[in-house]
């Protein structure tokens, strides 16, 4: 039998490792669906709606390194498409399958549900440009060729690509006499002269300088070169810090590991022993807005790395053209050991509270810190609870997950389901404010329904707390939220077995914490704070919040 | 003190009628959320998330004419796009305000946080650009005149409009020394000869046929020209029917209404007598595939007038530049009264079944159809139960919504509580099936937050049954959904005080609804039925539902 469209890209999808595939159902989109739920291999999730479907399949890519989704055409995809921007601005490859009408009924311009009534048909497929690396109509005659450019593009890049199915191109056969095995898009190699001549200027500012340090960064996770990274590390012998979004990307167990980098509002040891570097190697990470301490970190340009993507800076000199895997490969076997006194990581210390006293961030961030496991998968929120959870030590092999540059609140309740089913041996643990939550809470459905089992703590502290330490009035009603109660939440949605708690001191806590480690099934625990309580990170960007938005 | 510029948008906006705003809070839109919670006359509706909050809004517009919304940049206003495109392509003047960065770290392309980290800061006001028929970036200078402009063009098309508000600008007081009253756009006006050009034209057709009936579309509503439509049926006394987007949009009590057109598919009586009229006069009805009984329609064209919003068309001939209010006007005093033996309007008779029986669609409609009152807003998902909603005959003033074209499953939940804030003298009822109603749960608890008492049904039939009906497959499992206890979910949410009740038996549900009816809180019911019991409309679509697809 002949491979159709969909059967094709499945089946290359497959081999990258994709067998789950997230979303909603949808008319246009049966093509697809069948197609997946025909195939042995691959795994419908259905989410709750398509915002939480995209949330999830970049929870799941930064666990997995890929993952796709699909949604139908105009309503479905422009759900997802807030969330798909996420995983563009953090670099997660997305394989993002629309399913759109047939040929026929877009070349007559009909007027069917799920367009804007305008006959415009390439509106929402044009749309989704800028959130995307790449994109395409799939037809029998492009599907082999696409496929592998878009793969290879989503690849390299690490950011999310488009992929249009009419509803009748989907079913039919792909056009044969292509070898798929010839249009494998390359991927980029480096230039070797430029390569070579930009890791001798890396190895020359090292050498040269006293104080060295490293900044690992997201993108090395992204790209999977946690090893090759760490390989630089130990042939170097040096310190490494880490920013907000770049947290475990090489793990904190490490012996070189001095803790959190935020530029002047946290640690000031760490602050002082960076900023008075002679030269900072930074790898994969990049200066954004929180991971700079709201720009409070001073790295002269002069004495910096910072090794990217696809190009490499020494001081002001750029060197274009070469990878960032080749560059790591020949700069672990070239950089120079060093011995480089450096502060110690500090972890966050015992938990500060009494038994039957409130719960606060003394007591919580640290009773947190003692619960995680070696290999834990932590999913934090942008707000309070998230910023809390930045500074905790991580133990080996854990795994800190945030979206800090697109920061789109709601986003860790479905990112933590996306991630379990990517690691359903792990645990996952989810730490939400009750403000996020209630923006995607319903997904706590389908942890239950596909059989996983996480830990999910819900901060309740009456309102959209990072915005109340933010804007000009706290107690502004715009922070306020609906009342849950949400250790009913669980039930409701069909979890009835799970362990569930609402606690208000830190002995309930800590038992709360005892009681979802052993349970054996899902757990779920309301955590109620004071209106104000919170994290010194949130209470330094408070302090600094006007220059955090002004220039 | 001198006005800013968000002052005075929202002054403007507030003479329009809009004292509600829907939003989510985002630290970028502060300005905008500290305006509207210090205006005495506005209200901050916090919603649970964007999307919800965009439909919300669409919800408001349906009933009360305009509505507004207000998001964060970029995560915010990208959550909310979906429903701006159906605002968009139903025809619902939604004004968007959304919050930016300061324009000084615009300039500057800081690397900040709901960015895609590129130092585009004008990517999702372009993007924006195909849901809204106008938009500006709101700045001291240009506030005056382009407050105007949007307002003139949203009230003038009936559609969203979007303002951009760097955080900056918005604080800042407007440009004196234009005069408001100056710079106020003016609406279109009618071409005087061409008007009389058309309404001739139509008078002709209409004179010269024997057999002529109405269609009065939505657009009659959305403009609020149903008085100016009635008195043009009733200077005719032309008998009109609806399609299923129209629905209402004259009372069903008006004595010269035959019924519900749906093309083929459904009443045979009314579709005979349309299909063989000499004229059918359509108000600003639009003929798509749902409207159409999925294209089964067949009036000939040459048989048939068109008003709509700009233009008319007669037979071939189309008239430019003209306004329907004038068109209805005009029409009105020249239109000929007629004698047209026509169908009566039938309704959905007795319900039929057992008190001890299964629920049935026989069952469920024709009851809902009992207990409805006049000036009801019954709000109807797209899928099953809108089906069969869509056949009731409504009382005297009570309105009937469903999202037809765009057709965005979940809607229904949030726009019933946009409904409800627009006309809480009014009773609002809900029914949307568990699919949807998945997709935004959440805002059920925004209805008990601002003390609204809808009555809502959800009908649990085990998955997307429209989906069901309309897939190759049924039994595919992509249509199958987590198994909630909806009856459990209003306390969850906060509805502790509310009446919920699951039912699955002809007589639970009747007592339900009683309950309901008297309880003198807001109501939550579970409606039980068989998996694929389907309303008549929905068994017809699946016959020809391969005829829906294609051309």
């Amino acid at each position: 039998m002949s491979t159709t469209v969909i059967q094709h890209v499945l089946s290359r999808l497959y081999k990258l490792g994709m067998k789950d595939i997230f979303g909603v159902a949808g008319d246009y989109a049966f093509p697809i669906e069948d197609a997946i739920c025909s195939d042995k291999n691959m795994r419908w999730i259905g989410c709750c709606n398509e915002l939480n479907a995209a949330y999830a399949a970049d929870g799941y890519a930064r666990i997995h390194g890929v993952a796709a989704l699909s949604t139908t055409f105009g309503v479905g995809e422009l759900s997802a498409i807030n969330g798909v921007a996420g995983s563009y601005a953090e670099y997660l490859p997305v394989f993002h399958l629309v399913g759109m009408p047939m040929t026929g009924v877009q070349e007559a311009h009909r007027l069917v549900h799920h367009t804007l009534g305008n006959g415009e048909f390439d509106l929402f497929y044009n749309l989704a440009a800028p959130m995307v690396c790449a994109r395409a109509i799939m037809t029998p005659e492009n599907c082999v060729a696409e496929t592998e450019r878009l793969i290879a593009t989503a690849l390299s890049e690490r950011r999310p690509v488009y992929m249009g199915f009419p509803s009748d191109y989907a079913n039919t056969p792909i056009i044969d006499g292509i070898s798929p095995s010839k249009t494998h898009a390359a991927s980029p190699k480096s230039d070797p002269d430029v390569l070579k001549a930009a890791v001798a200027a890396i190895v020359e500012m090292v050498s040269a300088s006293k104080m060295v340090c490293i900044l690992p960064g997201v993108l090395v996770s992204r790209r999977g070169l946690a090893d090759k990274t760490k390989a630089v590390v130990d042939a170097s012998n040096l310190p490494f810090a880490t920013m907000f979004m770049d947290k475990c990307v090489i793990d904190e167990a490490h012996p070189n590991y001095i803790g959190m980098y935020d530029g002047k509002l946290m640690d000031k040891e760490v602050c002082t022993f960076i900023e008075s570097c002679d030269c900072v190697l930074g790898i994969g990470a990049m200066m954004t807005d929180f991971n700079s301490g709201g720009f409070t970190a001073q790295i002269d340009r002069s004495k910096s790395v910072s090794i990217m993507q696809h190009s490499v800076r020494v001081g002001s000199a750029f060197y274009n053209g070469i990878d960032m895997e080749d560059v790591l490969i020949t700069l672990a076997k070239s950089i120079p050991r060093k011995n480089v006194t450096a502060p110690r990581a500090k972890d966050l210390g015992e938990p500060v509270g009494n038994p039957d006293g409130k719960i606060t961030s003394s007591y919580m961030y640290p009773r947190w810190q003692q619960m995680l496991k070696p290999n834990d998968i932590l999913i934090t929120e942008t707000g309070a609870s998230g910023m809390g959870l930045g500074f905790v030590k991580m133990p080996k092999g854990a795994t800190f997950q945030n979206q800090t540059l697109w920061g789109s609140i709601g986003w860790a309740t479905p990112a933590a389901f996306g991630a379990a089913i990517a690691a359903p041996e792990r645990r996952t643990i989810l730490v939400t404010g009750e403000g996020a939550h209630q923006m995607t809470a319903q997904d706590v459905s389908s942890f239950h329904r596909f059989g996983l089992k996480p830990i999910i703590f819900v901060v309740n502290n009456d309102g959209y707390l990072i915005e109340r330490m933010l804007c000009e009035n706290p107690d502004m009603y715009y922070n306020d939220l609906a009342k849950w109660n949400y250790a009913k939440l669980p039930a409701a949605l069909g979890c009835q077995d799970w362990f569930t708690a609402r606690v208000a001191t830190c002995g309930e806590l800590d038992e709360a914490i005892q009681a979802a480690e052993s349970c054996g099934t899902g757990a779920y625990i309301e955590v109620v704070t004071d209106k104000y309580d919170a994290p010194p990170l949130l209470h330094k960007i408070h302090d600094i919040r006007k220059s955090f938005y002004s220039v």
